[in-house]
């Protein structure tokens, strides 16, 4: 499932952040993570098989929106990859996290399958869920040389940054859904990290075996859990606590770090502030 | 060369301020437009031919180096990219600017081309080429299942938004160089429209047509002219103006604004402020 067999001369690499502190906390599967990126993302590459120089690989710009877990795009009959696609239907679709830091430590998704029009049946959801994201292109699917396009997804790459990586089994692809709490996680950490910060340390020491913590802040939250990058005399690690129960949107997430909290502060006989 | 020929119900679209208002304004080629956003940009998609399912096109997240404008990479052997290069060499990398605002009217650049481990004639400068541009990535530049890649580039696909696209001969790819000003060009830009906002009108009023100027705004700047936003009673358009000779830094380009403020005062009869 994922690998970290590099020959390296020598230990120690930032990979070593990677690796838990403690094992079996639950964390979203890579599915479910791939899911999530494509929820928040509508922009991405689509790799199509060029007439010439024939059989090449060619990447083009795209966006798209999401129907029953397929990519689907408005594209122009003028396009390369269009005119590409009505040659040779097989295409993949990468996908990246976009933010600030080294762009091979995000997430990021490879959808590859055959591309062909959208069906009679199919087109309705296509254009419903392209221009749920691309209002503006509105305009477009009017024009007679556009046409709504969907990819029959057979095939799943996720990587989720250094070591972190899968094909995904299609049927895990196909039932899993984006994570509920991604919209909501920059607002929740940075209130956690500028309200709450004396919380964080309670955390770290109650429920994992670090103890002397000189820096902590929270880096991710999920429906089953959530990161902080912990900073001890020995080093910087990445902590992963589970909630007792999945969380479902903001208000479960407020309910679960205070009961957290709580319970951290009763096994460190630490009374409330 | 470029082409605007979709088939449009009726006139008008936001592709109507793409058109030019002086014609024969000298601009960057495209050769140049896609040099200059290899220079800025490190980060790409690279599509290559998947073992599985056979002969898709693949695409994955790279970063990447210019060594004589051709791209190298640095690959681990682990990499499915790399494990398909191995099989067919054929490749393409992708690099779009990402700047805020609608994805499709940025530029993007698709290189098409063989790629292959570097020569021993060339690994010195692809990881030159390479480690300058990703410093941090020395690390893996010593371990055994990692080395330098660099795709030959045989082909060369410019889109810089709507309608503004082309296949690049390779004699101008290869002899462009990045627009000079480049670097410079968002401070160049800030300053002129928040200390020198009263210029721009003038710009408009004594080398267009344009006379009645409600709102205007620098929107770009490269070595043979710069260009504004210019709204008046009958819309908003895109006026470029020439300078009199390329120029090559941030001290010719305030030399030449300020020869252009000085020539368009004088043809309007407008005494310095």
């Amino acid at each position: 499932m994922s690998t970290d067999a590099h020959g390296r001369p020598g230990a120690g690499s930032a990979k070593s952040r990677e690796r838990p502190l403690l094992s079996d906390v639950p964390a979203l599967s890579h599915a479910e993570r791939a899911r999530t990126l494509l929820a928040s993302t509508s922009t991405g590459t689509l790799c199509t098989l060029a007439r010439e120089p024939a059989g090449f690989p060619y990447g083009s710009l795209v966006t798209f929106g999401l129907a029953e877990g397929e990519p689907v795009f408005l594209v122009s009959e003028l396009a390369e990859h269009t005119r590409n696609l009505r040659e040779d239907g097989r295409a993949s679709l990468l996908v990246a996290e976009s933010r600030a830091g080294d762009p091979l430590a995000l997430g990021r998704v490879t959808l590859l399958g055959q591309c062909a029009p959208a069906t009679e049946g199919q087109v309705e959801s296509a254009r419903d869920a392209y221009l749920a994201r691309h209002p503006g292109a509105a305009q477009y699917a009017g024009f007679s040389d556009f046409s709504f396009w969907r990819l029959a997804v057979s095939a799943v790459r996720y990587i989720g940054g250094y070591g972190r990586m899968s094909w995904i089994e299609l049927d895990a692809w196909r039932s899993a859904l984006p994570d509920p709490i991604a919209p909501e996680a920059a607002a929740i950490l940075a209130h956690m990290n500028e309200d709450h910060a004396d919380a964080l340390p309670l955390y770290c020491r109650a429920f994992s075996p670090l103890n002397d913590i000189l820096q902590v802040c929270m880096t991710g939250i999920d429906r089953l859990g959530f990161e902080m990058s912990v900073t001890t005399p020995s080093g910087t690690q990445t902590l992963r606590l589970p909630f007792s129960a999945p969380i479902a949107d903001k208000t479960d997430a407020r309910k679960a770090l205070v009961a957290l909290l709580k319970e951290a502060r009763a096994r460190l006989g630490v009374s409330p502030s």
